[in-house]
């Protein structure tokens, strides 16, 4: 699928396919998402961009970059993806002239939203400052959207916490693994995305203005921040990990200690009953009437005793 | 809320808002604490700083680290939180001419003493040094507010580790996550402090004398001894994790044992008394008037033996 | 073993051992695997290197590595090995003049693919330039082996997941066991080969074209993206073994409660039952007609609250 | 306390405080243990050192480094500190023309046992040498202290593995932490000992010769090699510590079988005795005369089958 | 005890003590293993070396280096030692003009090795070569002992793994933990020296040729690849022992499963013979001549409900 938004005498408008090697245009934003080969056969064409090269942004895996080639500068980076679990997806940007291609094989949340926000809100101080400019505002909200997960993964620690010393079921640890899981895909993806906006704000490239280059510097520090919040977690997480097992052990010592009390308990009297239920034709007191009273009494002593190690043993508190 | 205190003619007043720029002053100290948006805009409009630079030291989560703009000098730095649990805040000290304005959205224990101590003791060797070492004295300040808990950890960690000795029990497991969060948090912290004092040390910045480098010089040595004391405490915490693992799991041992002893003792003795508490017509030894005595004998040889080989084998101890 | 193709008038010819110093051939590529003795000999006669020197690409364990010899080169490099379990082993690269040795000890599939490719597509492409490129596409077709086998892991990995939440059985262990290994070998094998082809990227070498080492800049973000793959793929993997650890103990819990309840409900109805079963002349209630309903409806009476006990301890839920 | 000892003409004399500016001593080394404040401000005004400064010597958790100041050089060392438990503590050392002073909060078994040493053998060529050179005998004694404690962690560590092979119990899992808590101390110490060292042997100081700072250069071995044993030790007690659990858990099951065979042996059987106990005016071979032989024959096979299967499946070795 | 071994005239002759000043020798061999005070204070007069110095050579813990003083050189080494347990130890090589001294407290066989091949095949390509060679030819052996002792590992990774999936044992714990000791000793061992052979194929030093450096280029890779071998083992290791524990805890829930079974199916028919065992005048069904029957009918369909319960919850497979 591909959209394009073209900025022309301070309006954004939509274009065709085949307007955008019109040179009157500021900036124009083609967004590829999940291209067939023909789209993809197209733009190559269009652009002068090799097949191979535009592929790269499919790739779900690549590694973040800058790659500055001939006629086009490249960008890859990687953004949160919200799939059943949450890991992450690489994309590319592609800058050529006054072009601006996105393609990603996956949807892209961020991507989506400023799609949106240019078509409705049309707002002219991002786009009057150019592609560098635009990229920055695209990775800021890259960057935006992982930040916004992390900030609730810091309430979910807290739910976490509670419910581990509350109670503890499976659910929970199948909801820690997916935090690890989801930490996990997004160091490895923040760290490789630093990379790049530590390239963009140092290095000189004719696609970034110095000012450009001072918005990459709020956004590196930025990166840093998130990367910081998820080490945290990631360690936060791990200790929970080993006071759950902790607590596992804690309670199946206690499941024990009732268990061996419940036995230990009756042991003896039962023993007992089961000695004067023995048929013997002389038992002692079998005859007395108030032989039944006296082992009554005998084996209640008993159970008390053994309740009474029990408790001073502080097995029951 | 803003509080100003302003140092003029050797003696502090607390001033007005509008009274911020009277050159005068030697130090003007402006403490902002989690300002409304009409508070920030007012500052921002007055010292000439954009609100979004400003509302940096408001983000408590944002990277220690020092920036220099055109007209005034920011510096981001972490301090403890003492809320329900003890984690860690950032706060912004802006630096413009003979101003210093703190801002931040948490309370921050350590500019509280310093604001007290400033108001109440005046004291001039502080102020007269002007904003370098005034710096210094409020980095100082949050350092010991670090060191004042890392101190008490080691006590804390005497304590678990007689508690985990004697007993053990589910406070213990939350004791020890407590503070393994803690310094998980100090951790960074004091990591991203110790750039932002390692910078303040080395590098030439007009607010800072030669004097107050050689202080932070000192602060510096402070800061990596907290990071040591933090690194062996987290340390001795995990193993005191490995070690309550260890007990719990030799404590079950023991339980089970007790559990496993009971049932043997008793498991032939039942059974025999179940066998003599059958109804047969002819039952060796049920005519026999030494019967029960007999079997009761036998049992009580078996209990014996079963006994002598659980010592023997140093179940008992 | 030893295969031969030679590429000559834009043809690929099969050729014999005493051919091979021809110099009308473009391309010799000389596949030698786990060679005999005598093979061993005359390659290093007729190539006029020595056989110890040769004996390096037959060690499963020798370092990857470039050496530049005086009249050859030397390219050490592991691939993945496909026996019973996936492992990796390293084979040799020898290049001399026009020749292309490739020896291994194990049969290596990528260079069985490369072989049959060659021998039946003939692909002009590749041999028209040079030894260089043709060291590329070797080396690019182990990486995609590499690539393949952790494609497939992240499947295992959602299977496993999968099956851990269900159900936990030894297979399970045995299979992150296999996984675990196989990550092992892979990130030192991939971890030494990025060092290669990092050097063939960077270093001026006679026998590759500037526009090879393009290509091996691309091999270097291909191998590192399987390096990252592969490095998230085994935290992934401990972190499940961590879940598979937790979720046992909470089954164990849950077996021992079961335990500790059947246990704890017949505990004192069956001591009940052994009392009214002692043989005493006198037994309250035993001659009463109601007695045996009384003592019944006492028994379920206990069991019931032992039972609404356990409820609400949420033992059952 | 402040003892001091003075080399002069080839002699060690007890010297006065009030002597301690004589500039006819070749030597004067002044040992101060935990001072009084007194003590404190008197050695301060005479050797004209800030108090602040001297009392960097008596923080326990003082950074060990080098410091030069104008007018004397001071060296924190970490030393270990025998008390209840072994762990470490810093002392300061204060060298200033022909005056060592040594100052420590804590009793340091090297220092005491040099003083003793230089008291009474008054070794020459020992003193003769310098400043610098006592400076390296001392710091000699204190990495000897360290050496001797780790040395007999070797012989721990062997008791401790065959202890745990034989048998475990709770003393076991305190002895392993004890060990790993004194080796957490001695890392943290040794490391920063080592980069004290480190620069004595390199750089140039007017307190140091060419001589000492080969003196130095051994000592750096020594300190490199006791940093590799600890590592070493705390390996091998993480390994121990790993299989303790193990072994419990191996210790668990047995107990766990042994409980599961007894009540597996006599379930039935007793079920059995309970089936011939009930009340029935008809029971089956009730009236046999054979009925108890059968019966008992019957149970009598059921736990030898039972018996069987267990050795069957390898529960009894 | 020492033994001297010298080549002179292409041939190899047992020297005697007082001769190894001959200058005629091309190269003399001292072996010097455990030595005695008198031996060691001959051969320090003898060579000009102080005792200390070579009292380096007998430290088991020394750190590997090398030391170039005025008149010889020092080579500290670590080799493999085979006693009770496979650890390591260290060993001294003084080499002064055409004298190569190697001096060990511990038996070293690679050196054993050396010696007796020396002496009896006299292999005048290793001797012809001078010192430099010399000391390849014995730091080779060296190696080659590690690695024969690493190769055999693998296979007992194997062996290990296969008795791990089979069954478990206190042996496999203990086998376990005997390896991991030995690869902890060889990893400290193997990176230290490894540091030794960069020095000697790096710098120049008049003892080695260059040919000789390029002979220990060739042993620094060997020595990589030992540490890249001890590191996967060393990974492998620490994955089995997560296996095993994780095995013990299934088997443990299997364990538990049985007797919670036992104790499950027994339960309610056990507490209906009871029932029936009471001696009341009255009870129900008693005098039916069918009771018996019903009430072990109904016994017996209670236990196959319970069995059926189990079997559906998959407890038996």
């Amino acid at each position: 699928m591909l959209e394009i938004l073209g900025y022309v005498e301070k309006d954004v408008r939509k274009m065709e396919f085949n307007q955008i090697l019109d040179e009157d245009y500021k900036l124009i934003w083609m967004d590829c998402y999940d291209p067939s080969d023909e789209e993809l056969l197209a733009i190559s064409k269009k652009l002068d961009i090799e097949t191979d090269e535009l592929a790269l942004g499919l790739d779900e895996q690549e590694v973040p970059r800058v790659e500055e080639e001939e006629n086009y500068y490249l960008i890859v980076f990687k953004a949160p993806l919200f799939e059943e679990d949450i890991t992450t997806t690489s994309f590319g940007i592609f800058v050529k002239n006054n072009i601006v291609l996105t393609i990603h094989k996956d949807k892209i949340k961020a991507i989506g939203k400023l799609h949106r926000a240019i078509s409705y809100k049309k707002p002219r101080n991002v786009l009057d400052k150019g592609n560098g400019f635009f990229i920055y505002t695209l990775l800021n909200q890259i960057i935006s959207s992982y930040s916004k997960v992390l900030v609730k993964v810091e309430d979910d620690l807290d739910i976490l916490e509670d419910r581990i010393l509350q109670d503890h079921n499976k659910n929970l640890t199948d909801d820690i693994l997916q935090l690890r899981k989801m930490l996990v895909y997004f160091h490895k993806a923040l760290i490789s995305n630093k990379d790049v906006i530590s390239l963009l704000k140092r290095k000189y490239l004719p696609i970034t203005t110095q000012e450009d280059r001072w918005e990459f510097e709020d956004l590196y520090y930025d990166i840093i921040q998130l990367i910081d919040m998820e080490t945290t977690y990631r360690e936060l997480l791990s200790s929970m990990m080993d006071m759950t097992l902790s607590i596992e052990n804690i309670k199946m010592n206690q499941i024990m200690k009732i268990l061996t009390m419940v036995t230990a308990l009756f042991a003896v009297p039962v023993w007992i009953t089961g000695i004067y239920g023995m048929n013997f034709k002389y038992l002692p007191f079998s005859e007395d009437p108030n032989g039944f009273w006296i082992i009554l009494f005998i084996s209640l002593i008993l159970i008390i005793v053994v309740m009474y190690i029990f408790i001073k043993e502080k097995w029951i508190r």
